[in-house]
């Protein structure tokens, strides 16, 4: 390996991802959540698990009031309604506002024209991070819908980083496309986190767990783009403990929670997968 | 056992499941649920356990193109809505419009007029498919309700049965009213499916993610009545299996989906226990 | 310990609170709940699991209807809407004019003026028990918001006891105040529930599952102040014997559900701790 390569690890190393795990069970940020009505049940108790504290409220007379006070904010398009986008719109310029992180999740983006034009929106107020699946930040990058469903995968071709860091050109924020190995760049550098297992994707909810816990660890002071890397290594090392002994899916997804509580800071030095 | 009983019998043999869960695996169909808020996260993974594609989409602006678009729809009434009764009608005239089997599931039907009269409109557009539990059956079969709650249960009498063939005769479709033994008709037949574990009734959904998986199996193209007792054999014997040990109803509910994703289309043939 | 301690000890003793749950599980009252959609699952789950039979209702056209013909109701402001609060308060209106009782839970309640001003709409109805945890009752009793999100917890303070007492007071209505130990009042007696399990402020909605426990022991016809302590006692009992072998957050989770359904009123008479 050579030197270069070895300074930008170092960028976003193990330790790196340690420290943000640390920062974010010492400060216990409060994310503000406006998510899909599937996954609210697993987003608060993956933000629990992890040691964050979830708060979800989507009534257009609170959201902005909550969100202007909390930690992070996360915003999840997975069961969109017209209301909905118009207290996201009012929440994430809240965050904005206050200066604290925001994440956008994309869901199923290319589902149709009207989630397209709610995404455009949404990302025109400026978010610190984008996290999506490879499908849903091609059809960002592309303007083109890319895949069929909220549980595409891409894997890690060309075509999907060059649109992440073209996203992350146009948008001047942090961009992250899950996969089998997930990119996280900010229109500069490119980072892959290697963590993760394959069961990830036979529960719902996962992908966004993800983008909250990307919430919290900005949530607790990590900068976006070694943040997006470090909350993406824990939880795919979470994924990786959990899937030992092959459970099927629903003991999975309790093991899952399990070893989001259970992962030390040190555990993550010793297990985070993180290149350059 | 006589020839004719056999005869009819094989028509939807354990043979019959094997191949429509061969199917549902091989094809991967894209589920469209419109469901209640209560069990939306464990119908998506009883999907995706099984090994179809769930997408749940209810905003107006988008359901009729989703479901146009999926291979199959469920429609369920559980947290019903004025708006989301609006949503229902277009995505399942949208289903129907492309020719794309779906799936109502009448929860709770007789505990309002205001549910009777929804699902007096949404059964007018012609669903391949109604499940329900025998209460809401014989609710829908004679417009008065019939059971309290949604957890009842009625048994396998004659006149839930009479009840299901006289309304697949008028609605021109296929219905399955589940309890202890599930009857399937399509107004001409009449199909017993004797899988199933009494731990299914004390989670919430249970019934729920049947219908959904119903759709899933009509979605691979089975057909409606062979596919219904299918996806409840299939379904009932994931149950057996997870019960085995008598968990308690928590860790039952995590087996569910373990086994959803084990049942093996080999496993459906050897246990299936449909009858004619 | 003096005579007096010991006869109102006696008033809501371990046998009580056995009693309360015997009469749960013989009733097997049908509980409506209009609670908060991160939670709705999870509630489902543990009044079907301690032996009621769950409503989920929210549309204006039938809340009403199905709260008046319950045998309780559970109000949860949890993620409020302003749609929602109409239905809160017709549905409340319809149990009281019915006879039912009905438990009011304001979750989150410090967190803005909208979910402040939907409580003191509710709470003029006239609920049978207020549950929240302490922060949540000193909101309510002081007018200020306390504590910063809703898994606060302030322990047993005294002032936290004055709250409860003032609140219970005012209202003319029994008061919970969850926390390490719950208090729970009528304005005149307190009561002290010494069980549970610190897992239990570490997955989502066990302090929701804990209101609807109590809506689903007053539905079975215990009085409010000696059935919110059965009540309470009854789940705490549940977490500690979940918490048997210090699980992870997520297999705590299906214990716990585990545990609801299987603690027997024998368990709960020896195990239940309430004092005066």
């Amino acid at each position: 390996m050579g030197e270069e390569t070895h300074v930008s690890t170092t960028a976003v190393s193990p330790e790196t991802a340690s420290e943000a795990l640390a920062a974010l069970r010492w400060k216990r940020p409060l994310v503000h959540c406006l998510t899909n009505d599937v996954v609210a049940n697993v987003t608060a108790n993956a933000l629990l698990a992890a040691g964050a504290s979830p708060v979800m409220a989507h009534a257009p007379e609170e959201a902005a009031v909550i969100a202007a006070r909390a930690g992070a904010l996360l915003v999840n398009i997975g069961t969109l309604t017209r209301d909905r986008v118009e207290v996201m719109v009012a929440a994430a310029e809240a965050a904005r506002a206050a200066g604290a992180p925001w994440v956008f999740d994309p869901v199923g983006v290319g589902a149709s024209p009207f989630r397209q034009e709610a995404a455009a929106r949404i990302l025109a107020i400026g978010p610190t991070l984008v996290k999506g699946n490879a499908a849903e930040i091609v059809t960002l990058a592309t303007g083109r819908p890319a895949g069929r469903g909220v549980d595409s995968e891409e894997g890690e071709s060309r075509a999907v980083q060059d649109a992440a860091v073209a996203l992350a050109r146009r948008l001047r924020c942090a961009v992250a496309a899950t996969g089998r190995v997930d990119l996280v760049t900010d229109g500069v550098g490119v980072l892959q986190v290697h963590n993760g297992h394959a069961l990830m994707g036979r529960i719902t909810g996962s992908g966004c767990a993800a983008g909250a816990l990307c919430a919290a660890v900005l949530g607790a002071g990590a900068p976006a783009l070694a943040g997006a890397a470090s909350a993406l290594a824990y939880f795919g090392l979470a994924g990786e403990r959990a899937a030992a002994g092959e459970p099927g899916p629903g003991m999975f997804q309790a093991r899952l929670l399990d070893e989001l509580a259970a992962v030390t800071p040190e555990d993550l030095a010793a297990g985070a997968r993180i290149t350059a």
